[in-house]
C-alpha cells in the first residue's frame, strides 16, 4: 500500500464510516416504509431496502479492510504490511446490488407482468455483465489493460441507458400524473450517478496518480453509491407510496360505486 | 493526545458507555411505538428512530475510539500511540441527524404536503450547511480558526432559530388544543440544545483548557446529544400518538355521522 497523509487516511475512514451509518439508516427506511406502500409496490421496496443492506454489509468489510491496510502511529500513516486494502469488495457489492437496483425500477413502474420480467431480467443481466466487465481492468496494473475493460464494460452500460430513454419510453408515458416526473427523475438519477463509476475508474488513467488519486477513488466511489442507492431508493419509495395513495383511493371510490 | 487523570477518562468513558445503552433502548422504543400511531405520524416516528439508531451506532465507534486513543496502565493514562480519537465521528453523525430532527419536526406538525416539502428542505439544508461550517473550526488548532467558522456556522443556526420561531408561528397556532402546548416544547427544546453545542465548542477559547476542559467538551457533547434526539423524540412520539387519537376519534365520528 502506498503511504498516505494523516488527512487523506482519516477522509476516506470517515467517509466510509458515513456510508455505513447512511445505508444502514436507509434499510431501516425502506423495510419500516414497507406497511405504508400497497401490496403491488412492497416487493419495489423490499428491493430497494436489500441494496442498502447489502451496501452497508459491504462498508463495514470495506472500513474494516481500510483500517487494516494501515497502520498510524504518532500520527503518521503507513502501510501496514498485512493485506492490501480489498478493492473487490466494490466489486462483489455492485455485482449483487446494481441488478437489484434495475429490478426495483422496473417493478415500481408496475409493467404488465411478462414485460416486468422480460426488461428486469435483461436489464439485470446487463448490469451484472457491466461489473463483471469491470474488475479486470480495476486490478489490472497496466493502463492498456484497463482502458480495454472500461471500454468493453461501457457497451452494456450504454445498452443500458439506450433502453432506460428508448426502450422504456412509452411505459414512462403511461405512469399516472402524480409521478410521470418522478419516474423520470429516477432514470436520470440513474444514469447520471451511474456515469459517475466509469469517469472515477479512469483518475489513475487521466493524470491523478499516488495517494492523492487514491483519496480521490475511495471517495469518489463512496459518493457515487450514496446517491445511486438511497437517493434512488428514496425516489422509488416516494413514487410507490404517491402510486399507492392513488390506488388505495381509486379502491374507495370502486367499492363506493359498488354499493351505491 | 495529551494525558488525563483515570478519573477524567473514565468519566468520558462511562459517558459514551451511558449514550449507547440510552440510544439503542430509545431507537427500539420508537421503532416499536410506530404501531401506536396513525399512518400519518408514522414516518415521523420512524425518523425519530432512525436519529437514534444512528447515534448510537456512532457512540459504539466514538467509545471504541477512545478507549484506542489512550492506554491505562497502573491507573495511569497516557495518549496510546495509536490513532488519535476521531472527533469526526460527530460531525459525520451531526451531518446524518440534524437534518433528520428538522425533518421530524416538521413532519409532525402534518403542514400540507407542498410546505412540508418546502420547510423540511429549507431547513434540513441550513441544518446541514450548520454542521458543515462548524468542522474546520473544531480541527482548527488556532482560535482565530475557531472563531472564524464558529461565527459562519451560527448564521445558519440563527435562521434555523428564526424560522422555527417566526415561519412556523402560523402552523403552530392551528395545531390541534391537545398539542399545541407540545408542540411549543419541543420547537423550544429544540433551540434550548442546539445552543448548547456553539457553547461546549468554544469552551477552549474561553479559558477552559488541557485535560479539563476535553472531559467538559465530551461529556458536554454527550447530553446534549442526548437531549436533543431522545429528548425530541419522546416529544415527537407524544404529539404523534395525541393527534393519532384526534384523528381516529373524528374518522370514526364522521363515519357515524354518515350512517346516520
Amino acid at each position: 500500500m502506498m503511504d498516505l497523509s494523516l488527512g487523506q487516511y482519516n477522509l476516506v475512514y470517515n467517509a466510509f464510516s458515513f456510508t455505513i451509518a447512511t445505508m444502514g439508516a436507509a434499510t431501516i427506511f425502506f423495510f419500516l416504509g414497507r406497511s405504508q406502500v400497497s401490496r403491488d409496490y412492497k416487493t419495489a421496496v423490499t428491493i430497494t431496502g436489500l441494496v442498502t443492506l447489502i451496501a452497508c454489509y459491504h462498508y463495514v468489510r470495506i472500513f474494516d479492510s481500510w483500517e487494516a491496510a494501515y497502520t498510524v502511529t504518532n500520527g503518521t500513516v503507513k502501510g501496514s504490511g498485512g493485506p492490501d486494502f480489498n478493492d473487490a469488495y466494490r466489486y462483489v457489492d455492485w455485482l449483487l446490488t446494481v441488478p437489484l437496483l434495475m429490478t426495483e425500477l422496473v417493478l415500481v413502474m408496475k409493467l404488465p407482468t411478462a414485460e416486468s420480467w422480460a426488461k428486469g431480467t435483461r436489464l439485470g443481466l446487463l448490469a451484472a455483465l457491466m461489473v463483471i466487465l469491470g474488475y479486470p481492468g480495476e486490478v489490472a496494473t497496466s493502463f492498456g489493460v484497463r482502458w480495454l475493460f472500461w471500454v468493453l464494460a461501457m457497451v452494456p452500460f450504454l445498452i443500458i441507458v439506450s433502453d432506460l430513454f428508448i426502450g422504456l419510453r412509452e411505459s414512462i408515458a403511461k405512469q399516472p400524473d402524480n409521478v410521470r416526473g418522478l419516474v423520470n427523475t429516477a432514470r436520470w438519477l440513474t444514469v447520471l450517478s451511474w456515469a459517475f463509476y466509469p469517469l472515477v475508474f479512469i483518475f489513475p488513467m487521466i493524470g491523478f496518480s499516488g495517494s492523492g488519486a487514491e483519496t480521490a477513488v475511495q471517495v469518489g466511489y463512496t459518493l457515487a453509491d450514496i446517491i445511486s442507492k438511497v437517493g434512488l431508493g428514496l425516489l422509488v419509495y416516494v413514487i410507490s407510496v404517491r402510486k399507492s395513495e392513488g390506488q388505495l383511493a381509486s379502491d374507495a371510490g370502486s367499492r363506493l360505486a359498488a354499493a351505491e
